[in-house]
């Protein structure tokens, strides 16, 4: 009879399967398993061959080969099925065995799952898993929330799998409970719709508004990925901008404008208007793939406002501009993020670290990037940061941007760009700045309207007015 | 024994006594009740006394006061109170009675509600109410939707007690099925969110950036409410910003500049995000409302990031080109908004009447305007208008703004001052204005990381590829 295994893996598409290697790679004996028989098989004869996993066909088969107590990954659709999985495993369990849910599921899901479970007896663990297909088997960064009981069981394993940072630290530290996981995962992912947004629309400026050509703009794209700018995102699009088809013909130009947006993405969103945060960065990213997936409806209307964008010769200066708006605007769209996370934490006694969130972030996952060294750092000199522009390294960064960004967002405007993360980011610059806005007049309208009241500049906070507004004075 | 009534109201907060009130005064015997028994006794001593109400106790003795087949106005709290009450209220009911929901629920609670009391033999109506407090009391704006055998038992009273739009026209029409009138309801608010953040933004630049004053700006608003701006929210906001106090002092410049957001605005911009409809003024807006919340942060960012707005003295071509850029940025929200409406209706099988709709607002509710007409021809000359950008009248509308338009969001940018709606309608415009966006960086971007497949230009849709980035050439 063979040995137990240390985990079981559910759920054999790309990600499951490249865990499941890549925790076999470290050491670990694997037991796998999938809805559908033949995937397993196929998986053992392929990429499972030789290799140390045992393959089950039956939920009690899978639950009956793992080492006491029980450490299950579930690597499934995020929604339904999760519930379904569980539904059915935890009969089979003992007290004390272990789920893992490693799929995007939303963190509300997370909480209840750990309510029932721990009412159960089992022990639950949602964890955001970053990476794709790559991270998943050579490395991710994970976000596990949930039971802290749980922890200890799979410590060593997780982080023995997930990516290491230039440091050498593990992309995996514990988050926090019920949600936290799965919440942190979400506004990565809102994260990264933003940032790659932000880059889209320095990409046209380069092109349309400056000139450039791709194998110009490729070079700029690696020379802004051995500076400040430096991440995953931008080297991948210096690659990009430089692949050739067989034709010899760049394939950028032969890829279609249009994308949806879906899931964690509409998520944070969602989120963060349920909490009061302004998240309009990544909203806006949303909202422009939404806007590029009306591709007839503007090609019409393209006929109907034609315009020749007046393009402007580019050089050093303009490039040197744009790099210093889009850290800009990408500081603005993390700073964002971290306030969602801050506000988050506090809605739900999650106690998170804002610092090790970063930290985990910098390898394994497609934000991954020297700026996130920075965001640790800001957090380790002040855990306490209400917003990370208060933080003394981005206040002399932002300071040094300043002129760069609102020539470019100015520029483009003029010039018929659109422009909308970029300008979205920098007016909320301006307003999270500024000591007076003018939603005074907005609660006088709707003091006139509903008479919702308002608060005064001259009494103390809480303290709400009404007036007749039709006399002539009070 | 009295007569029975005509129609019983549930409900007698300042909205549903004002509605009762509004339903006497045009001839109805109106039942009334409400759940603290206290209220109903005030409202019959109050503004009640000496009218045709019959105020009853508990819902049998309601319910019996009733002609049949009975009609049942519901003007309470959204969310789990109406399911209570109904829940009470429809054992009560005879086959073919009406229950009508006149608060703002949500749309999908609403098509809920419709299926289960279709299953109990009882109709059900959904019915958008706008115009606040004095609307309720004078005509309002009505929604309704649901079962539309319902409709020809309330259609008389609704229509005789609601706005009546210049041209005569009752402020009220037959929306659609299920949650079609709540959702036509929750679009207008979200709209309302729109107009007046863009008001707002458009103040705060004639004061900071043109250095006008209350009463010139007072003056300057009496004037846009004569020309193509004419609309209830601009002539308050004349009247708001002459207000003065006892003292002498202007109100405006002692209301503290925080508000909030909630409900129906956050609704139609998750509504958006599902259906995948750039709703970013309406988005805009309500993150605008959280930033003004933040009220501490900011005051102490602006210490961190001091700026001077280096003013401009502001002359009539200046006020005139705000004019055109807020009037191009209002129509903006309006084409966003009325895009969601005709996704909604497609999914829905709703059958949507967008002219109707525009014809609703034109009277009794708060975004009440002269525009409003130009939208409602804009449908009365092609129903099948994808995009308000489409229409002959808006085409020259926006040609004309253009200049101004461009001009007022890059100077704004560039002196420090925040536009978030205003450049957010102006991006969607060039966005959706262009053949060609950079979503295939995105859409690259997403095939190098996750192999998330994509389209080619040169290529049918819905035909994906996929490349293998690491090499040099496919």
């Amino acid at each position: 009879m063979e040995d137990k295994s240390d985990i079981g893996l559910i759920g054999l598409a790309i990600m499951g399967a490249n865990l499941a290697l890549n925790m076999e790679r470290n050491g670990y004996q694997v037991s796998v398993y999938n809805h559908t028989p033949e995937r397993t098989r196929k998986f053992m004869e392929k990429e499972g061959r030789n290799k140390n996993f045992v393959d089950t066909y039956t939920p009690q088969q899978f639950v009956d080969s793992l080492e006491r107590p029980r450490k299950i990954f579930l690597m499934i659709k995020a929604g339904e099925p999760v519930d379904l999985m569980i539904d059915i495993l935890y009969p089979l369990l003992d007290y004390g065995d272990l789920i893992v849910d490693g799929g995007n599921s939303y963190y509300k899901d997370t909480k209840r799952r750990c309510d029932f479970l721990k009412n159960k007896g089992r022990l639950f663990i949602g964890c955001g898993v970053s990476g794709g297909a790559e991270g998943a088997l050579w490395g991710p960064s994970m976000m596990p929330g949930g039971m802290i009981e749980g922890w200890p069981l799979v410590k060593n394993i997780f982080q023995k799998i997930s990516a290491k940072a230039p440091d050498g630290s593990p992309c995996c530290q514990w988050i926090g409970p019920d949600g936290a996981g799965h919440f942190v995962k979400m506004v990565h992912n809102g994260i990264e719709y933003g940032d790659m947004q932000l880059i889209a629309e320095s990409y046209f400026l380069l092109k349309k508004l400056f000139g450039y050509n791709n194998s110009q703009m490729s070079r700029i794209f690696k020379e802004w990925n051995e500076g400040k700018l430096s991440s995953y995102l931008i080297e991948i699009t210096s690659s990009i901008l430089e692949f050739k088809e067989l034709n010899n013909e760049y394939l950028i130009d032969s890829i279609l404008d249009t994308a949806g947006q879906k899931g964690t993405g509409r998520w944070s969103v969602e989120s963060a208007m349920e909490m009061g945060v302004p998240l309009s960065v990544i909203a806006t990213a949303q909202f422009e793939r939404d806007l590029s997936a009306h591709k007839d409806e503007r090609v019409d209307l393209s006929y109907t406002y034609p315009r020749q964008i007046e393009a402007i010769k580019g050089n050093e200066a303009h490039v040197n501009d744009l790099m210093n708006a889009l850290y800009a605007s990408k500081l603005i769209s993390y700073a964002q993020g971290f306030s969602l996370l801050r506000k988050a934490s506090q809605d739900n006694n999650w106690n998170l670290d804002y610092g090790a969130i970063a930290s985990i972030w910098r390898a394994g996952c497609i934000i991954r990037s020297v700026f996130l060294d920075r965001i640790k750092d800001a957090y380790h000199y002040n855990p306490e940061l209400k917003n990370l522009l208060e933080d003394l390294f981005f206040i002399n960064e932002i300071k040094a941007s300043m002129a760069s960004w609102k020539n470019i967002v100015a520029t483009a405007i003029k010039h018929e760009m659109p422009v909308s993360a970029h300008s979205s980011a920098l007016n909320y610059f301006y307003g999270i700045t500024s000591e007076s806005l003018p939603t005074n007049l907005i609660q006088a309208q709707r003091d006139y309207f509903g008479s919702h009241m308002f608060e005064r500049t001259d009494s103390p906070r809480g303290q709400f007015f009404h007036v007749d507004w039709n006399t002539t004075k009070q």
